[in-house]
């Protein structure tokens, strides 16, 4: 017998002479919705964005916890409305009766020590009451109206907010609660008017707990930061409406990227972030165990040391050199006797030099100097692609997901020293499979943060992006140019002036992308086919043998955001590039591997999450949709 | 119309003098499986895993690619077949024909210029053939009952391999493939006499690309290399059945953690890898973007004269308390008198050495002396957990997924200097919550990955770990004792000496936990309730003053592998902690933050995920489940 069925038959078989036992529904032992499985209280989502508005809940009894957005102090009748406004903001609906202070002190003077701490000095009210905690005892008075405390709490699981309402008594005296305390409560939801943005309060019975805010020194007491501000304060802004949506976007964006390639049979690696293969293009982070006292007391001496007999070196194989030229063109016994004699002496200086090396290394060893904890310089990672092309090669499908790192100072909108990238490399695949899955995934993105963030999206496109597009991108399909075409095109441009001319051989500037996207197409367009020279090493040559078979995805407001490529699987044409690029032969030994053993041809690309993120919330600057940004000079924690 | 009427029409339509034309099942037009979306074959998975074993594709003409696993040249009659054994290895089941290289030569002399290739001295036909390739024409003989090449192949995508047949014949003279030998090739499927292992094989029409191997230079044509030797080989490693496998659970853990949190309601967030805050326990890496040579350039010399000028300011003080205490003794003017001769001197020196800081600073200035990326000393993370602690203060319930970096030299089978980790925080939450969403992720991940890597555990558990911990996991619930528990427990068991004494107030040892899991519990056990020593400031004090709100969660073969805590909510007592330990309190002004304004009980823990999939496993050894394993001394590619 199910749980509802038991409970049923237990209803009928109750005396008729107890007709007023509680109804069914609103006991507390068969609660409509579960609290968060691993905490005791029921998240506001759950109640909020339900098809009803949680109207289907009224009457039950649960405990909610969360923070205050906004407080009001009213009178209990008429029935209190309050309605949200944008963005942290807050509206009192007409009709509703503010409590003016005086009104307070009418009611309640006993309940203050001293009224200098409510008066603001004009005498009025202050918005958010900086009332004194009430003495636990109150002389009796007649009985006035009860006074409300009137919240808007946010859990962080949802834009929207659920009104909370407290009437003051003794055990709740009138007290302040600035926006960001934290509450945690037991109470009852209950239904309101129709007229108001709300159907729903919930009214409190309990306080399980209050974490309290020094109101003038909370930054997020202020209304409507912008976001430059905030990013100051990376560790409170996701307590932000604004912060909190664009942070749950990227998180469906996360799981998206999981979903999209697992379902269609790629496997997930971790590339590894501490790497030695220096791809030769980007300013890198170098990576030591040792502090910089450390590298200051070993290093200086072994470069000294070990120079000097390198440029000794280099002399006895002059010499030597000098000897055999001397003895092969019969020349003067003399020169051939002094430059042996010369010989000789440099070779005694190096064994020297050998010897106080040894000794000196034999002492390092002894004194217990540090070593590094690598024995080579090792790097943060600029890209993954290069470790996740030998999983190709084992694995067929697969993608990674992490964090990558550029020591670029410049500073731009669009970019930061940390970001997250997705990378997808396939087996048996060329450039055209690339391009075809690269674009899936973006469509599937787009689709799933619509689907899965709906109110979140409604809220950001309110607020900051008027247009979402979004929407259009599920629609329309990407066009395609080649490098050659895209020049073409806006070399035609007769109206417009770029500030770099567009011609073959030059890079494309996101001047020219944009008008390609935005005046254009009027759509995500993807140029491929690039002259050579402005890819990696590792791109596969076209058989023209000046372009590769590279390509770059351009989409409105946030520009390249994918790049992708067919890679060189050809072994020899691999080595003929890393040698033309003068490229450090030995760190790609491994990498060469891959082609010399069972090579095959392979595609993949790499989408910039943070960019993708960026895109969907249609907002400019990449630090806002990333949790801890990192740039030049900035790290705070 | 759709495809399939269009061709049924076209079928009808035909004229009845040509009843013999292919069926439409194997027409070409209309696959019954589809390739893999984003290349033009066909995944062996969709092939081999069906439930019918592929025997429903018979007849269908597809392209499929892969990599050799083994291969052998036998004769056509009897019908080949072959049975693949254990991890690599390969078995002729009986009645099958192999053709020794004497056969191979009577056959088909003309093909070899030499002869001295494919006898291996002892005149045995080696395993692997080292056959040259035939020249393109051949001598017209007496037909000979053809030679057929059997290739097993693996496409990376599940463990068990295709039975690829090619018939040796013009356009594929007899030529070596070594194990490693990319493949890909149009054929069809046909079926097998039921007595094999393989039901169906794949008979080649068309070789559309070969990516060869050097035979006697791929390592992994050994066939059973140790796992300690393929470490050395991390880019090659997953083309092994073994390591792939590993990957292939690894790959859907990383799948399953994701859907358990999002399901679950949980956030995901990134948190940094770059952090200035140090949590004062671990070894850390440093990061900078100055190259060591540019290290040595700038700093001694700040040093230096720094140093000197605090002494002698250090040394200005002293002497005018010298000079204050001679005033106050009254003593002889003399001594006075040199005192103050001499703290002019210092003065002296003292402005000398601030004119040649001043123009030292001007000077590194003028000389674009290049300074670091971030101004503070910043680190690799070693934990994520203070900056997730600050999401869930916005958020909720959220969870991070990424690298997190150690510098212990320690070698360890547990430990590698890059591990990724998962971390959860939940915002209303005490330790008991904590430890119930742990324990529910642990059997979520195991139930998944048996549920989604069936092939891969029975082949690993067939291989490595005979037992399949996993099962038994999903059933049972972990034990929870607390730390004061586990002591008394351990002190009870009188025949066996521990290394170390259980004993209040030193740690666990490894074998401690172990003997608690293996021996007396016979499951998983948490630990919980320690002395606040061995913990981070960050955790709650318990009310008996002494134990803190942590967790640490022991699991068979793996030790630990999960710790938790719920985290101290009080400013004060976590301000407190923080002076008592000595850490750096500028360092951590922004968490204290979040006890500051709206402070909230919330708790969490962190998984090592290798050690999960280790466990899953039911390896030894964590570098053989990461892709690219680091440790002291170790970052080859």
């Amino acid at each position: 017998m199910a749980s509802q069925e038991i409970l049923a038959s237990q209803k009928s078989n109750k005396p008729s002479e107890e007709p007023e036992t509680i109804p069914l529904e609103t006991e507390p032992s068969t609660p409509l919705i579960p609290p968060s499985k691993y905490s005791n209280r029921v998240v506001l989502r759950t109640i909020i964005e339900r098809s009803d508005g949680g109207v289907g809940l009224v009457g039950e009894t649960m405990v909610i916890g969360g923070w205050v957005k906004s407080a009001r102090v009213v009178r209990k009748d008429p029935p209190p409305q309050l309605q949200s406004e944008d963005n942290d903001g807050i509206v009192v609906r007409p009709g509703l009766k503010e409590v003016g202070c005086m009104d307070i002190l009418q009611n309640q003077v006993p309940i203050f020590s001293s009224t200098s701490n409510i008066f603001d000095g004009s005498g009025n009210y202050p918005a958010r009451a900086k009332l004194q905690p009430a003495p636990s005892k109150r002389v009796a008075t007649s009985k006035p109206p009860p006074l409300i405390l009137n919240l808007l709490v946010i859990d962080g699981s949802c834009v929207d907010s659920l009104q909370v309402t407290i009437e003051f008594s003794d055990d709740f005296p009138i007290r302040p609660l600035p926006t960001g305390t934290c509450i945690l409560a037991e109470g009852v939801l209950s239904q309101l008017p129709a007229q108001g943005k709300h159907s729903i309060e919930f009214k409190v019975n309990k306080i399980l707990h209050l974490g309290t805010v020094e109101d003038d020194k909370y930054i997020l007491s202020k209304k409507r930061l912008p976001l430059e501000t905030l990013r100051d304060y990376s560790h409170l802004r996701p307590r932000t409406t604004t912060v909190a949506s664009f942070m749950r976007i990227r998180s469906a964006s996360t799981f998206a990227t999981h979903t999209f390639f697992q379902v269609n049979g790629f496997f997930s690696v971790e590339v590894p972030i501490l790497t030695t293969t220096d791809e030769g293009f980007s300013a890198k982070f170098q990576v030591t165990s040792l502090s910089a006292k450390e590298v200051k007391k070993e290093e200086p001496k072994i470069t000294g040391d070990t120079e000097a007999l390198e440029v000794v070196k280099a002399a006895i194989k002059e010499k030597n050199n000098l000897i055999q030229q001397l003895q092969r063109s019969d020349s003067d016994r003399e020169a051939l006797l002094a430059a042996e004699q010369d010989l000789l002496k440099t070779k005694q200086l190096a064994s020297q030099l050998e010897e106080k090396e040894k000794l000196r290394l034999e002492t390092l060893k002894a004194a217990n100097i540090p070593e590094d904890f690598f024995s080579q310089h090792t790097y943060l990672t600029v890209s993954g692609v290069l470790h996740l092309e030998s999983y190709a090669c084992g694995l067929g499908n697969v993608y990674s997901f992490g964090p990558r790192f550029l020591a670029d100072r410049r500073l731009s909108t669009k970019q930061a020293a940390e970001m997250w990238m997705v990378e997808a490399e396939m087996a048996f695949s060329e450039l055209e499979d690339a391009m075809n899955c690269a674009e899936d995934y973006f469509k599937f993105l787009c689709k799933w943060v619509l689907e899965n963030c709906s109110t979140d999206m409604k809220f950001v496109s309110r607020h900051i992006d008027k247009t979402n597009l979004l929407e259009a991108m599920i629609s329309s399909s990407c066009e395609r140019i080649t490098y050659m075409e895209a020049v073409n095109v806006l070399k035609k441009v007769a109206d417009r002036k770029f500030e770099t001319e567009p011609e073959w051989g030059t890079e494309l500037t996101s001047q020219h992308l944009s008008y390609l996207v935005d005046e254009i197409y009027k759509k995500p367009v993807i140029v491929y086919n690039f002259p050579k020279e402005f890819k990696p090493f590792y791109v596969r040559l076209n058989d023209d043998g000046k372009t590769v078979a590279a390509f770059d995805m351009v989409a409105p407001t946030v520009g390249k955001f994918i790049t992708g490529s067919q890679k060189e699987e050809r072994f020899d044409l691999l080595n003929e590039r890393i040698n033309e690029l003068g490229l450090p032969k030995e760190q790609y030994e491994w990498y060469l591997d891959l082609r010399r053993y069972g090579t095959v041809k392979h595609s993949g690309f790499t989408l910039g999450f943070d960019l993708m993120v960026l895109f969907a919330t249609g907002l400019p600057d990449v630090r806002d949709v990333i949790p801890f940004p990192r740039s030049s000079g900035k790290v705070d924690n």
